[in-house]
């Protein structure tokens, strides 16, 4: 079959990968668009020494598996846990220690024809939310995991820095909790995407950091976007960190201390309620849609999803 | 009167330091005892560009002030807030972006015969703490402002990383919660001071983290404590920062978002819970003395208090 196959220096696409074979707890699923996220470009340098086939954002319907699953258009979570460990006891799966990552550790992923989930991984997609949407579910769940973690809501003050595929949905969850929210980023264009959802928009260019927002989220993807996000929030406020950066910081965390900062770093999130955002369209993702391109031609996909200003890039399994 | 004056670059003892002058709002307090701080240290290193009369941990004896004070022993909270701003409004004194800090940011501090304090900060001892445990009050506050941040408590694993002044205080602080805590430092006198207060100790050199403690305190005031406690601490757990380290960290903040660890800045705390401590004797204090010097050999106080292994150092104003 064909998938995108990354040896750790070069990626590909080959049509003599081969076709995967699930274990007992495990379903075959089918892809029908993957969706190319900017950790797949860190993965594509180097970052976690991957190998096989990358992609962790896909809807596919299930070819083989258990009877009530067969044939259902599903995404999937994307750790793969043990179960058994004291973290997974402790209902932490998506921190076993010895889990899997779907693209990412261990793991092919969803630039393929054909990807292998463990059953328990899967949510049914409900037919209100078109696949162009449902691609979106893993990264929405990311933004809604904020809210698993930190209470925000009616007259907070919210900061999203960062007007890349991430912050465009942080923003979009965050209004959704009745929040005052502002995204602050250097793209006039992604900013125009979210001003009718309920978010005010500003130039980084225009913003000033006030260090009065009650939270900050810091989704700029760079290693500076920390400092700025640390001189926005008000002192004992909250700072989400979701850019996941592999560089390294310099600063001085003496300002987090001084201010009496909390810094919650938010990675994946629960599925359930994203698939259900999705179905009530209280977030819109298609239109960061920017392009579209056959698995046969998935290199230069990523490539495209490479360059600036550039904001979702599909594969379909075509 | 005498008192120790940093003029930027040179801390002299002097005997020509005018005596201060409170306005209405102010008492005027005669030092008893104060304590020489890591921050002192900082401070004089250039930390916050103070020029002054330096020291912000004391107990002392009203000698000017209203009538319900006169003569009561007191000790101070640092933060002298303006009152009027949002940020005290919203309850946040500590926080007053115009707030001036004793012996810290525009006003002289407690290493002098006598000071001046806003009478809101200040606070009588009861009398069954005797003064070489009240001048702790400042430093316990700071241990206990963790307990308004985190909870903590019955059946959590805490690790406290430092077994400097600070981090003896927040392992005490941390036991009294019913949490089961280590505390993991280099200096095994150090150590043994707790060791019978219900605290684990352990040798940093005997020490592995395993990243599975529910709470780790980074209390090293090194930079390179941070990464030593990201380690530690498990998935969606609490990283407490007390260190108020100047230099730059060089560190990669990717850990914090992959397992999703909240950290909380963490510095100056109420005193009421601080000095009920100490008049229970709910925290041992007294064991950190080193040495006591009088003000005229203030300026050896001070280099003595930087030699590594010291404690706390204490000052007599007479």
């Amino acid at each position: 079959m064909r998938a995108l196959y990354f040896d750790g220096t070069t990626l590909r696409s080959i049509d003599d990968q081969p076709a995967p074979v699930g274990g007992p707890d495990d379903a075959v699923v089918g892809v029908r668009l993957a969706g190319v996220c900017s950790t797949d470009l860190q993965i594509l340098a180097g970052y976690m020494g991957f190998t096989g086939v990358p992609g962790h954002e896909f809807v596919g319907e299930v070819i083989d598996g258990p009877a009530h699953l067969a044939g259902q258009r599903v995404v999937g979570e994307i750790n793969y846990a043990c179960g058994r460990c004291p973290t997974c006891r402790a209902g932490l799966r998506r921190h076993c220690p010895h889990r899997r990552v779907m693209g990412i550790l261990g793991a092919d992923g969803a630039f393929s024809e054909r990807l292998v989930v463990p059953v328990a991984n899967l949510h049914p997609v409900p037919d209100a939310v078109p696949d162009e949407a449902a691609v979106f579910t893993e990264p929405l769940a990311a933004a809604f995991a904020m809210l698993e973690q930190v209470t925000v809501g009616d007259g907070d003050q919210v900061v999203v820095l960062g007007d890349g595929k991430l912050g465009l949905l942080c923003a979009q969850v965050l209004a959704g909790t009745g929040a005052s929210v502002t995204l602050v980023g250097k793209h006039a264009d992604n900013l125009a995407l979210v001003a009718d959802r309920g978010v005010a928009t500003m130039l980084l260019e225009d913003w000033a950091p006030a260090g009065s927002a009650d939270c900050v989220v810091e989704a700029t993807g760079s290693a500076t976007g920390l400092a700025q996000a640390a001189a926005a929030v008000r002192p004992r406020g909250t700072l989400v960190l979701k850019s996941t950066v592999a560089e390294e910081h310099r600063l001085s965390l003496a300002p987090l201390v001084i201010n009496e900062i909390t810094v919650v770093g938010s990675r994946c999130g629960l599925f359930p309620p994203a698939l259900q955002a999705l179905a009530d369209r209280a977030v819109e993702v298609t239109p960061l849609i920017d392009a579209t391109f056959p698995l046969v031609d998935g290199v230069d996909a990523v490539a495209f999803a490479a360059r600036p200003g550039v904001r979702k890039v599909l594969i379909t399994a075509g």
